[in-house]
Parts: structure tokens; C-alpha cells; sequence
């Protein structure tokens, strides 16, 4: 379990918490959205999750990472909802993208954080997508 | 849009009324679990979805159609999560068990209601999981 000290993740994203507003707004806004993405093929990452108790930073996080994903180069779209269970999909437009994504120093940091402290447990699959249909 | 008596819809289900709790229960207790899928290479349908307003029936037909999918065969697995945006995956071992699946005759009915009555939009992407991993 992670063992450090909450107060020091503030810091790290402390350029960030000046627009806290705007951005659980924004996020707010493209939670509510199907992502717009192009014509198959494509990539999805699959992210479904169960959290511990207590925020401990993750709401926080969860927008960073939002942010910081729509930045990356080959990110498509993202999709998200949580009851107890939390599914979360991104979208991409080459293996190569999600890998450097994954290996993202920020990213990093969160990834290192859910599995010791936010998740109890989650599974993600990456998938392509080979069809799309809808209205 | 659908402009037929919504009563009717109760009629094609009757046979499920009677066991209403149960089926709510199950799935309840369904939709608060990871699942527990195969070592890839299997499928996964991404369903994304905005809701009209109003149940119309949706509660009722959402745990019939669970309780029919996970009687298919090459049926794996569901996940389900919604807020305002709602996302299903369900997880199948082949292309042929998804698309038998969709000509299902009650998931067809399912899906023409879907259409025209419980949701305002939504988008189906067909994917293969190609890697997986977690905790």
C-alpha cells in the first residue's frame, strides 16, 4: 500500500487546481458525450475498475489524466460511467499511441497510485475495433 | 417513433414478472463485478448510450435481455456502468455468437424499442481483445 504523504500529490498537480472549476466542468460535459471517432479500424482501451472507499486524491487525478490524455498524439475519444463498477474507454488510432500513453511519466504516477491505493480491483483490455454502428 | 400501447410490451414478458425481484437482484449483484473473461484472443461489444426521458419499459426488458445474453452460447461475460451516458460491454468467444446474438428474435424486438423509444443515441463498436491485464 502506499505509504507517502496525500498533501505532496497537491503538488504535483498544483498548476492545475487553479482551474479546478473549469475542469470538472469540461469533464462534466464530455462525460455525458459518445465519443466521436472515425471509421473502423481503430483501438479501444477497455478500463472497468472497483475503487476503495474514500477519494484520496483520485477525483483529482481522474481529471488530470482526462486532460492529459485528449493531449496525447493518436488519442480519439474517451467514454466513462461508474456506478459501483466504473468502465472507462479511450479510444486510439494505433497500438503505438496506447503504449506511449502507458508509458506517460504523469500516467505513470497514476497508475502506480491506483493499484496501491484507488482501485481494489480492475482489468484493462485493449482491443480493436473492427466494426461501429449507431444512431 | 413508436406509437404503439406501451402495456403490450408487459404481455411479451410476462413469463419474467413473476420472478421481477429475483432478476433485479441478480443483476444488481451482476453489474457490480469485473468479468471474468477467457486469455484473449475473444470479442467485446462496446454499447454506448444517451436515454430518452422515462423508464417506458426499459428497466424490464435491460434484465430480460442480461438474462437471455448470458444464455447464448459464446457468451463470456458483461460489464455495465451508467450516469448520464451508459456503457454496456459484453464479451463473446466469436463474430458468429455476437452476430446470432443480435438476430436474437426478443433482442430484436429489444433493439426496434431501443431505436425508437429508450435511447436518443447510441453507438455500437465490435472489437477484438487482443491483450489484457490487471489486478
Amino acid at each position: 500500500m502506499f505509504s507517502g504523504d496525500f498533501s505532496t500529490l497537491k503538488g504535483i498537480f498544483e498548476a492545475d487546481l487553479s482551474k479546478e472549476h473549469t475542469t470538472v466542468y469540461q469533464i462534466e460535459g464530455a462525460m455525458a458525450k459518445i465519443a466521436t471517432t472515425p471509421n473502423p479500424p481503430y483501438y479501444a482501451v477497455i478500463f472497468t475498475s472497483l475503487r476503495t472507499e474514500g477519494d484520496h486524491g483520485y477525483a483529482e487525478m481522474a481529471d488530470r489524466m482526462l486532460d492529459l490524455a485528449t493531449e496525447q498524439q493518436g488519442f480519439l475519444g474517451f467514454e466513462s460511467a461508474r456506478n459501483e463498477l466504473g468502465i472507462t474507454v479511450s479510444y486510439w488510432d494505433s497500438l503505438e499511441a496506447i503504449s506511449n500513453w502507458k508509458k506517460h511519466s504523469e500516467h505513470l504516477i497514476a497508475q502506480k497510485l491506483g493499484h496501491e491505493i484507488w482501485y481494489s480491483k480492475f482489468k484493462v483490455r485493449i482491443s480493436k475495433v473492427e466494426r461501429d454502428y449507431g444512431i
